[in-house]
């Protein structure tokens, strides 16, 4: 039996420094310092509050020496000082810089994961940013475009979208075979390689009430979700019929199954957020890096107020920890 | 102060004798025998167990004084013996007697409520029975075709779907502004007059992710939802601009609405089932009459094995009951 080193630490971003993101770092250190895992943050020393303890560190290799009595941070420096809750599009370069730093540090394997902390579209859309999103924009920093899907985690149910954010009209014009049988194929892979799940069990949701019903409210069970279960079938994995979405996230149901392929944003998130709003956590799948980030937005409302909840950083934090190790050990 | 006589019994039908409906009829008479409230039952004698003591009665006058001890029965007479998990459209004529009767004893005052059990619409087709279900049927007998909309209630939550039992795609195609203020009216009205709630607070979902994030992700939002709020908001509640459809049903946000006015079937479903399969009762608004029923079906596959749970169908006499009550007093 060998004796592996301990994993890096994580990688946490930034995020938007007007939003809640820097104040949960704090409070998330605390929470972790004495249990692990440990982390490096990526951002600017001066968000911090200042009766915590931080350590400016040149390399994460350093991180984890500190971690229980310092907060480590690869500092990333803003332009402009940062006020909570005022957005700010000079924050742009900073905010992305931390993205790329965390991104290229994953990939040369210096820290084991990255947990992003929220920014705001509009923000970096002023400042030239042409992404929809940070998934989008950390496939195109791993070379590969497209390769991204997003999974929603939470202590009761894991689900992957099939189409994200869309219309609900354009969702169901986008839906086709070979892009469920894509998706589906990441998703196994994943759950095999991340989640250590061997033959992972997938209940695919219909798009149709009932399931369409034997084709009495809709086709697209039978003309495109079959075809692509039959094509799922070949892989590893047990992957149900079309399933009636209004009954496939009872508690009896969620026993059966590893996760839920659907086929749009609200029939995944609507369970998911139902049953548990404060601990979901989103996992980019399909990269060569493993990520994650909590399931809220940069809040800038609340940003400032001591409002914010850190839970979902922490959820985060643990499972991108826990994928990466098994992600190693695959 | 007068004193008004009691409620007359809440009158629930035979349903398909080859469903779960007739075997849930003693256990339910069980639970309610002491503490009411009382029903009396239009089915077939010969379905009920042997061991559990009926009446025939010739009037719905007669079945609150034996309710305590025997189970009060309005006979109708299959014309061919009922096998459990058999479906036979010979049952057909027997199936619509049933509700025929059980509705006109509710116009007429003698009954209090009409609880229905469940039927399968393939069955009844067979034999000529051309409506989409129960609820049309309803409302066609009480000469108020169209006027029917569907409320689903558990404890946890109400929700009133917009469209109901055609494809999502037909869903979005048939979505309008006067549809909406059609169907929020009379849920409105009947959350006043059925359920007692003076100013009804009323969240109107989003049909798009994230409401449609101000037209990024769908315009249906603004161009059909709002305006109905719009109209809404000339009676006597408290609607909600559009909102996003996967965060309105955590339980802070349920703490704000006594109803949710969805858009599409699985809207509404999917949270509801996903919180609670086992106590949903389906509510017709809409109608002259007080109709509630389970929500389940026949439930072929487990029809005479003693398997069948009859939570929803006292949750839906409870419920029927109440609502009879309040709209006596309205």
């Amino acid at each position: 039996m060998t004796t592996r080193p301990p994993l890096p630490p994580i990688a946490i971003t930034m995020g938007d420094p007007a939003g809640i993101g820097p104040e949960l770092i704090a409070p998330l250190w605390q929470s972790l310092r004495q249990s692990g895992p440990g982390f490096i943050w990526l951002g600017d020393p001066r968000l911090l509050p200042a009766n915590v303890p931080h350590e400016i560190v040149a390399s994460p290799d350093a991180a984890l020496s500190c971690f229980a009595s310092r907060l480590p941070v690869m500092p990333v420096r803003l332009q402009e000082s940062a006020e909570a809750g005022r957005p700010d599009p000079r924050h742009a370069p900073a905010i992305i810089a931390s993205i790329e730093r965390a991104t290229h540090l994953t990939r040369e394997g210096k820290v084991a994961a990255i947990v992003t902390s929220p920014i705001s579209k509009h923000v970096l859309k002023d400042a030239g940013f042409n992404f929809p999103g940070h998934t989008e924009y950390l496939a195109h920093l791993c070379d590969e475009p497209g390769a991204e899907v997003m999974m929603l985690v939470s202590p009761h149910l894991r689900v992957v979208p099939v189409t994200i954010h869309v219309s609900l009209r354009d969702a169901i014009a986008q839906l086709n075979t070979p892009l469920i049988v894509k998706i589906g194929t990441t998703l196994i892979t994943s759950l095999q390689r991340d989640f250590n799940i061997r033959t992972p069990r997938i209940a695919v949701a219909g798009l149709n009430p009932h399931a369409g019903e034997a084709g009495y409210m809709g086709d697209e069970e039978a003309r495109i979700i079959a075809p692509a279960i039959t094509a799922l079938r070949h892989l590893n994995a047990e992957i149900s019929d079309p399933l009636p979405p209004d009954t496939m996230f009872t508690p009896q149901m969620r026993e059966t199954y590893d996760a839920a392929l659907c086929m749009y944003h609200d029939q995944a998130l609507i369970p998911l957020k139902t049953l548990d709003m404060t601990h979901g956590v989103n996992v980019t799948l399909g990269l060569p890096i493993v990520r994650t980030s909590p399931d809220h937005g940069t809040a800038f409302d609340i940003a400032g107020r001591g409002m914010a909840n850190e839970s979902s950083m922490l959820e985060a934090v643990r499972l991108a920890h826990k994928l990466a190790a098994h992600r190693r050990r695959a």
